[in-house]
């Protein structure tokens, strides 16, 4: 019966806790992360770098941490360093780290398929899970990204899209999707009760690295991706269309048979919702067949947690496997 | 400079008001439909039936009006009744109201394009004007037809939608679209921080009405609809995808051309959004070309607010011209 | 039945317009008033000035109208002058624009009673209608003090306030309260399922212009004003609770006569709340007896639209009264 | 280094769960309350009932459960059973289960302070505390009480609320406080961008609950309570005005002092938010002293979660003294 009552951090004197530094850590995603961190049964926050809030100081996990310039921060006394600068900032530091010998996550785009830097496996997890174990460095995918392919994927593996189809992605995204600095249309006033798309025509920055994962799995498909701005705070939902080369016939196969056992995906013929996946590390996918056309379709419906699975979660499960740790480890599932 | 100091109601004295009835005036179409006939210049709410609250009352136009049951409302007082009562429940109303001598504008389905009882013309202003003017009784279109059509109508007057191809509609509705019976998963703390599709898998009613005038115009796409709760009161945005047969260098002037005039229809390079539509009578449209894909694609976004343009105030818009006003009266441009 | 179909804009062709400019309109109380002033059946708006917007261009009144910097605006050509400027920049332009020959309205906190420059007659058009009537320039009051304000008069000019008693407001606000300035604790994901107080231990700079006319009425109460921040974009809602000198049998007297016949001034039984005011130029006033103390104690409730009745509508409503117009025109009642 | 890589089940396989059952766990509190116990680490959920949804099941803790008929319920299999059944239904069931042989927590206000049937422990734990550890039954505050007599307590503790004093209590609650039945004013469109009061005039039922405990405690002040409804889905902040026997030098002092220790107590200087709050089973509050009045005045501000601390988390707290497990287990702070 005595064990009944040891608190979790009885057993935690025994851990050998790594130590993890974040730079970047006061956005959206970077706060996430240093919670995450915090709160991991095998990690420590060795250090979090805020270049415009030195010194002020932030609880995570329940702790005070100090945030220091990143010219501060010990990176060679870390064992992985997540960077979420931003873009164009991060490549540098991602070196820096790495030179000093850390692992590296980088939650930026600097460094993923698309862009003219790519050299490192791309981070979506439950894709890639094998080159990242064995990487020392890893570009975390973008939050719409993730959601699109980790729905597509089944349908592509399987050879199932249309040759020559056209894909076309409504995703809407909670208003930290958009970032922590204060801009007009990011206002409580501004975006309460609107709804409104942007990036329409294809021209959202997140298309390369759709587009550069769908090329490399042999997939010609043409995509069509138009971005919403939600009145909600998290989350990301995809309402994917497929044209598929023949009718399918139990529809939600595919993913069942790819994901089977995947601890982070859930899938499910009721429809996901943002609520169903807000503060947890998984991506919920329903598929269905489009009724009364001629030319057969899937209608997939995907959703995430922009700042979680779309980004400080998924980091934090590619470090795990980094670091040898099990995938799952700190991860709210 | 005495005239100016004369309010509005002094010319009233002088304007014949035309006796205006409401049938199923309790839900949020049945309301906002009172209040704009209470406003009109030309008209005045003779009886506004609610048969769960009869003998309530209710301020619209600032005046306090008590709710009858239907079968005491005095429908041949009227010049022109609304009937938004419950599908299935409305069409004996229609027939009712149209016996007693009154005009009728139907703002459930009962009468619309893909019912089997479908007659009457049906009252997409822009589109059908001229029948409209000449009929006793008309269909209000739905809200999401109503967006849907109207951002369509331009391509497939001109040919201009690719032969065989899918149109992809993507549209997301306020909760008032769910109507005004209290739901469980209408309540604020299951709708607020969370967004969701419905019907998916072109499952939705509203689909058939879509069809039907597609067809009528020749126009031989498939159509899939999405549609999508958002945590907002009110509006309707659609993202639609439309495949067309080449490439058109002017992407607006379709629309520009098509609806050149036209009082309600403001057709823009600005994305629209709902803040710019709720509590007018208008739909907003852009269009854009998709950037980066073979088959030439035209995306469309049209936004309305569900209970004005797309319901009661498209409604009047209909009256006005049954009862040969000015189209335009009584309605917030 | 001709006279049926003449739009409201054939009488204005009779109408003189008055020319009217707006300093400082880019913020949401400036917008607000320009949209007033565009609307309104006497007057046009001759300038809008936003030093940050110059040439930029919005829609007010369903025109298009080009911003200028306050430093060409023509004050002398306008008949009264509207001055939205931040507080401590207003009073030299409301210096100049009378100077200049125009009337003018400032919303600004420069010369409000408790300020050190209060010369002018502080604009509760309610409380003060005569004196705004006779004067050039007029301190508009701020959102806060009116609604207030309006709920505490009748009982004060009654003295039925309790001689040394203390009076608690708590005061809720929607966010455009807060100004159109970008700020991180105004975005939409920090704001959205909030609520928190601010300015607590009677620290807010609203406090000086109550007490100042409390003072002036030979109130001698002290009061405790604690306001906090709603996720709404628009309303303030004061819950006040009065010890006062005796019991009250009939405790909506004093507002019912106090305000017998006021246009903006809604006294009721029903407890106001937020959807009842927005949008509109009226305080909804109820007020109960707190049942089981010993003290006899009232509580009022008060509700304004804090862009309306307590900014922009006000101020329309004193301009009238400046320019010897009905005290109602272009206001939404 | 081994040990890193054991989750937490491992440990869990050593430790004894205790069978908990949950009465009414259909509503927020008691789908809370099935959620942490399902979760806890000394507890299972044995039954979970819920007469309108028999048969239905729901995930707590990540697992599937089916709802049970309260008849069909096996009290006396439970150490401990919770009743979150509704005010007047609950009282029988409690002692149906305490005469089956368990423990008993009721959430609902039949056996409370201020009701007829008040004879068992008040469960306000850090008030209480040793009552709890020894009873077999107690009786959960209610959400307001909790939230406002934490506040309070300090205070009256120390004979610092001056005599004869009337404290005021403005509180405002998110909507999961009004229950998960369907009502039309719970609606999202009704809801949301509002805000009012209700019960004014101290008629809210839990003033009785609030009298009871002050009284008991020689605290002789006037209470007067307006609870207000937020456009949020949880949290309670209340904001309260005490007119104190003499100043207080530092004004914090007496929380510090009282709640020294507390686990789930967070005594700041910075003004409580509900977003620091939620989902927490933790009660924050700062104090201020009201400046420029001539009665001492002390203004205190309290968040909880409603649904957390101010319900179902308390719950647990109290479950885990009567159980002699550690007071903070399975609760999240």
């Amino acid at each position: 019966m005595a064990i009944d009552r040891a608190p979790p951090q009885f057993y935690a004197l025994f851990v050998h806790k790594l130590a993890i530094g974040v730079l970047g850590a006061s956005g959206y995603a970077g706060r996430e992360l240093c919670e995450l961190v915090a709160r991991h049964p095998s990690a420590r926050l060795a250090f979090a770098s805020a270049n415009e809030r030195v010194g002020a100081s932030a609880r995570f996990g329940g702790t005070e941490h100090t945030f220091v310039a990143a010219e501060d921060a010990r990176l060679g006394d870390a064992a992985l360093v997540f960077s979420a600068l931003p873009h164009g900032a991060s490549a540098q530091w991602v070196s820096a780290a790495h030179a000093a010998g850390a692992k590296v996550v980088d939650l930026s785009a600097d460094l993923r398929p698309g862009s003219s830097a790519a050299c490192v496996p791309y981070g979506l997890t439950e894709h890639a899970r094998e080159l990242v174990r064995d990487a020392e460095i890893v570009a975390n995918p973008g939050c719409y990204p993730t959601v699109t392919l980790l729905a597509l994927l089944p349908l592509i593996a399987r050879g199932l899209v249309a040759p020559g189809a056209t894909i076309t992605v409504n995703a809407a995204s909670g208003v930290t999707g958009a970032g922590f600095s204060p801009r007009r249309e990011l206002m409580f006033a501004e975006v309460a009760e609107d709804f409104r798309p942007y990036a329409i025509g294809n021209t959202h920055r997140h298309l390369a690295e759709m587009r550069a994962v769908l090329a490399e799995l042999g997939c010609d498909a043409d995509l069509i991706f138009t971005p919403h701005l939600l009145p909600v705070a998290r989350g990301i939902l995809a309402t994917i269309t497929v044209p598929v080369a023949e009718p399918i016939e139990d529809v939600l196969a595919p993913w069942r048979e790819h994901y089977a056992g995947e601890p982070f995906i859930e899938v499910s013929a009721e429809i996901p919702a943002l609520r169903d996946v807000v503060h947890r590390n998984v991506v919920r996918i329903t598929a269905t067949v489009a009724a009364g056309v001629r030319t057969p379709t899937i209608i997939v419906v995907a959703a995430i947690d922009n700042l979680v699975k779309g980004a400080a979660g998924q980091a934090v499960q590619n470090a795990n496997l980094l670091l040898g740790l099990d995938e799952t480890m700190g991860l709210p599932a």
